[in-house]
């Protein structure tokens, strides 16, 4: 028999994107003791076309109804369910730099799913410590680690230069997921699910927005 | 006269999310002891068409020669110097929980042009405290501290119910650019920068496709 989560395969991109923001607001909304909310509710506060909201949780096994619209405690429920908050997703840290070091001490992405079980580094002067409890070890004990760890997910925030080559040795090491931090563009084979984080896009984009701003300004 | 740079307008955000990669590869590159590169060779390595690279080079005042390419050493300096991150850009951040907490720590950003000052909550265990030497102050004291510190860039990691009310309040306070962190889609006015960091997004779709990968194996 056909698992029915196979049917994910079709949910787009932007789709899977979009749901955490409904998330974030309708959980909003319980707060402040509403019960109920509509797709044209969502619509207004996210910038999201309401049709285009309610076709994004189609995809999530959910209904509203005529008029009342949406439970929310069931969507919240439904949506932390699907997105995958609520299940325990295995992770390790591949080189604990500043920011490598950041994402260990980071236990809120624990509350969306993430656990991070250990760290690699090639560095002896934090091999063998720990940060918040979770050990940080050589990167030559990987495949040994990974047997005890059983991690799916690596997490990739080595210096650029060294992205490729520990994106390969992960994959090669049965990693099936690398969520990259790196500036750098890794290659993997279409079976290894990759997501990039690139910090420093945005800071570009951000940059150059304010810069531009300045600059109309100075000119008036 | 007009400021040359205010033709920036006219960039892309698409092309300046991918020069980041560029500049990443090349600078790898370098490190080998390469001395020039073309934009097929980048495209070979980036996933990016080359005349897609040569044309989102041709925003950065940069020009390759026939046969030769470009000259890395001069390429890096310019997307450097055009990308920002060899400015010092002010930034805040407000909400120093766990992620927070986390980008307090994390000085790798200052090689990309983001220094961070200080620290703002309402939590007053954390109130007078520093992280690396950065100071947190009372959310209460930031019109106060912000003319001091003199930061554009507010990064947003409070709680999400909290992040439409503290982006409010930073644009009322002359915060030109908000990093936001949260999963609430904040809303700004047009002339404030706005770039979201969805980490949640990124782990909604990695834990979609892994889970979908692994009902297709269990199909097998």
């Amino acid at each position: 028999m056909l698992n029915p989560s196979v049917t994910n395969w079709n949910i787009p991109e932007p789709t899977l994107r979009r749901l955490p923001w409904y998330l974030a607001y309708i959980k909003l909304l319980k707060k402040k003791g509403q019960t109920h909310v509509s797709s044209t509710q969502i619509a207004k506060k996210i910038n999201v076309s309401s049709t285009q909201i309610a076709k994004d949780l189609s995809y999530v096994n959910v209904s509203g109804k005529t008029r009342v619209g949406y439970e929310i405690a069931v969507l919240i429920e439904v949506l932390e369910k699907f997105l995958g908050f609520t299940s325990q997703h295995r992770a390790v840290v591949l080189g604990v730099g500043n920011l490598g070091g950041a994402l260990l001490s980071d236990s809120g992405l624990e509350q969306y799913g993430l656990k991070i079980f250990a760290g690699f580094d090639v560095n002896e002067h934090i091999i063998g410590t720990k940060i918040k409890d979770i050990p940080i070890y050589d990167i030559a004990e990987f495949a040994k680690q990974k047997k005890k760890l059983n991690a799916d997910i690596g997490i990739l925030t080595v210096p650029p230069e060294n992205a490729q080559e520990i994106a390969d040795f992960l994959i090669l090491n049965g990693i099936r997921a690398i969520w990259n931090f790196t500036p750098f563009r890794i290659r993997v084979p279409e079976h290894i699910v990759l997501q990039n984080t690139s910090l420093y896009a945005h800071l570009a984009v951000m940059f150059n927005r304010l810069s531009v701003s300045s600059s109309s300004k100075d000119i008036k």
